[in-house]
């Protein structure tokens, strides 16, 4: 209360800064397995200004500051595990230039994908990274987010190319710029992107862009187990195709995608695909896959040419994580993220299936296989102890096996709270402590999304 | 002396410790306009434990260490600004593991990229960074070296996966791994490259590579004028077409190069043109560009299919350097690399001509315009005080033309000593100041190429 008080003589209008109980709740859980913590007091700023002094602020007392998007993060990312002040970023969410033809623009951190892309439609072009949810591209950046087409684009890192960011002391920096590349200095960039809110606050971002393919065709392949299908999506990617996407659903979560959507795919391992770009291309490439997919064992292939049948097939593979959630009402999700060298993924696949049979762990498995990475989306009931203990076992071993074959232990999601504990096994110790240091001489007092990423 | 005694013990074998002077000067400048500084010692490091008892060593007693690939990096880089101990790490020069399945390479620093890509080449490989020098992969991850090919391929950053890493006092790391993608925790691998040798030095590089494409076809595209050529280039970038590269040379160089190859090419301003991947997007490429290229206003096009004439033709844009070099003999080169968004592109070179010839520079103009990056290579006598002080002058210009427009100092050669003056212009102090802290948390000691990057 008396917080509120406080920072009300920085953010001048009440209905900015809350204490409310059901808006600190929504602050304080996302849809994972985490335990639920609230802060202390909600504020949504309306410019860096805004920003810059409520840092100031909470560094001069040391009080923690959870930077906010939509709260769509899995590993308990936006929980105050310390409490303090959340700083909700969805009022800045402005788009302040869209350069067309240097297929760039810059954004406020609290503008959503679906809105960043909106805008974009009229100039032909399109931002390429697709988390599932809709989330925000400050938390996209700040978690290093990326989705099904990141084997075509790459990832949110490879899009920033600048940010404005306002440090632990409210200190304002700016880094980056507008070319393409650059070579001038320390890349800050790329360090803040992925840096989960502990190393500063995003209030402006760059991104590149890109021109919306001329001519899109999307496919679903089925096969009769996870083994061969992932193996057929390894050979696409060896043979060279610049296919635009390659999922894997596998045969449970097709399954609840068929009971929460009605439905009829075959209940077996799926890949969905989609190839664009200019037609004589999207034309040889597809039938290229298509051999590839009949000779690696695929019993049915479906292609969709039609932007309206495309748009049904996508629905399937992007209500997963809902499809799954809906088989067992109560109950919240621990989702793997591992990710490993591509030759690796056929064995991890089949491995974490097992490693999910032997502990009685309800979980679909799906996978952005073009990179490598693929999720075990376990649902689990957090008040049941013994269920929360098999799934942490589970995903300590998906996690070894990923680690021991040169992969990591979060391809897309982060490290928040729930991944720390895999940090000194992937890195060495000595790799994070460089990682402590400079969180050290950045944020002294550690103010900033304390208890994610760094013990 | 005493110093090289002192280094006998750590690297118990004589002939790789040497204070001769043809070595230290061969150690102490670069073919750049920055004057040489010997270093005291040169050391020849067989392994990372050597690596790591000479920072050690040399941490204890804040001696200076420079790295050293094959010193070709153009902003004097290299040269020993406080003396010390030069680290030359072209023993450690195996190609440790080249896993084609995951399109990845583990190699020692030392490696250069023309034994790479002959390695690689028996995989139906290629890695596709390609600075006109045969450099280092460890010079090249340490300066976020790119090419021509980082249109299509993108720069070093893009392609280090992984590191080992030995710090200022010795300890080792690994960074990144060998999955495609990864949030886990802070992007150091992101931030060591491009320290030129002020954070630490890289022992071991993870590198993705690539398959050779099917179908390749060159090209040379005349210009009445240097603006006409430019507004081309950025034409063809924005119709969406994956071209592999487009070079810019200007008529100033063309006749260099002529004089120099004994060539016949119009001295007139020119793209060298690639396309590359599968035939039937590369012929529909191509032919997409020639009709672009027609109606900006080339006067000639000459395509080469056949890869002798192919790497005939690209001959010509290799040896630009050492064509201008050639100009004026014994005149050394200051290289201006700046790198703007590319609508700014045309506006740039243009006006970067006017501003060397208001100074009365003798200067070839070259870019990898695709990416929006050009030099002014002009030849300077670096005794000459005032040839160099208004190629200063002109270098600013043409720097503040570029951040003036929201682009870089250097879009690839990295700061060194030449750059170090436009840091705090292009990111601020307050960004500046950050890398300091940086800086200081990993070398306490300022030990790791003094004077590099910052002051
Ligand atoms: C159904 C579903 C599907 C998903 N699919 C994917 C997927 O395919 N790929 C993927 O990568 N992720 C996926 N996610 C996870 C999630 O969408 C991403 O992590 C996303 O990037 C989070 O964005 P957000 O706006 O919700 O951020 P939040 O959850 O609000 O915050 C995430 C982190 O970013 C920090 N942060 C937020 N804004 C800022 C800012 N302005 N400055 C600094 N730090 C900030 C927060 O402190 C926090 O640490 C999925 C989630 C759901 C629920
Ligand atoms: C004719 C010519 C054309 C060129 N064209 C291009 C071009 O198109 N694009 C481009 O980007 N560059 C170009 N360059 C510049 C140069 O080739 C690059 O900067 C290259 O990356 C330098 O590699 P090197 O092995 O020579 O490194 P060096 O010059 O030996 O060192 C460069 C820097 O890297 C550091 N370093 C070297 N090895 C290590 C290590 N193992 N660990 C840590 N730090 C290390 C050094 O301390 C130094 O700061 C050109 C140079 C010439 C002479």
């Amino acid at each position: 209360m008396e917080l509120a008080q406080e920072l009300l003589e920085i953010i001048t209008d009440p209905s900015r800064i809350s204490t409310n109980l059901t808006i600190r709740e929504q602050h304080g859980q996302d849809v994972s397995y985490h335990l639920p913590k609230l802060p202390d007091v909600v504020v949504y700023p309306q410019d860096k200004q805004e920003v810059s002094k409520i840092l100031q602020f909470a560094n001069e007392r040391a009080i923690p500051v959870i930077p906010f998007g939509v709260g769509s993060s899995l590993e308990g990312h936006i929980i105050p595990a310390q409490g303090g002040i959340t700083i909700d970023m969805t009022l800045m969410n402005q788009i302040i230039e869209i350069r067309p033809e240097d297929f760039l623009v810059k954004a406020q951190p609290g503008v959503t994908r679906n809105q960043l892309n909106k805008a974009l439609q009229a100039y032909g072009l399109f931002f390429p990274v697709d988390p599932g949810a809709d989330a925000t591209i400050g938390g996209m950046a700040a978690t290093n987010a990326s989705g099904t087409n990141a084997v075509r684009y790459g990832v949110m890192r490879d899009q920033v190319k600048g940010l404005e960011v306002v440090l632990a002391d409210g200190t304002v920096i700016h880094t980056g710029g507008m070319s393409m590349k650059s070579s001038a200095g320390y890349n800050l960039t790329g360090l803040f992107v992925g840096s989960e809110g502990t190393l500063g606050v995003f209030t402006e971002i760059t991104l590149k862009v890109y021109g919306i393919p001329e001519t899109t065709i999307a496919a679903r392949a089925v096969f009769p187990d996870i083994g061969t299908a992932t193996q057929a999506a390894t050979a696409i990617i060896s043979s060279g195709v610049a296919i635009g996407k390659v999922e894997l659903v596998d045969d449970f979560t097709i399954d609840a995608v068929n009971q929460y959507k009605g439905t009829a795919y075959e209940p077996l391992p799926t890949l969905f695909l989609e190839f664009s770009g200019h037609k004589a291309s999207v034309d040889e490439e597809s039938s290229l896959v298509k051999e590839i997919l009949q000779s690696e064992g695929c019993v049915n292939i479906q292609f969709e040419k039609d932007s309206k049948a495309r748009a049904q097939l996508w629905e399937a593979r992007h209500q997963v994580a809902m499809a799954i959630l809906a088989k067992a009402p109560g109950k919240r999700l621990m989702s793997t993220d591992v990710c490993v060298p591509l030759s690796q993924l056929p064995g991890a696949l089949v491995q974490a299936r097992q490693i999910l049979s032997s502990y009685q762990l309800v979980a679909g498995l799906l996978g952005h296989v073009g990179d490598g990475n693929y999720h075990a989306s376990i649902l689990i009931d957090p008040n049941d102890m013994h269920e929360v203990e098999n799934a942490e076992i589970a995903h300590e071993e998906i996690v070894r096996y990923a680690l021991g074959c040169g992969g990591t232990c979060t391809g897309e999601h982060g490290v928040g709270m729930g991944k720390k504990q895999y940090l000194s096994e992937e890195h060495g110790a000595e790799a994070v402590a460089v990682m402590k240091l400079i969180k050290g001489s950045l944020d002294p007092k550690r103010i900033l999304n304390p208890g994610k990423i760094l013990s």
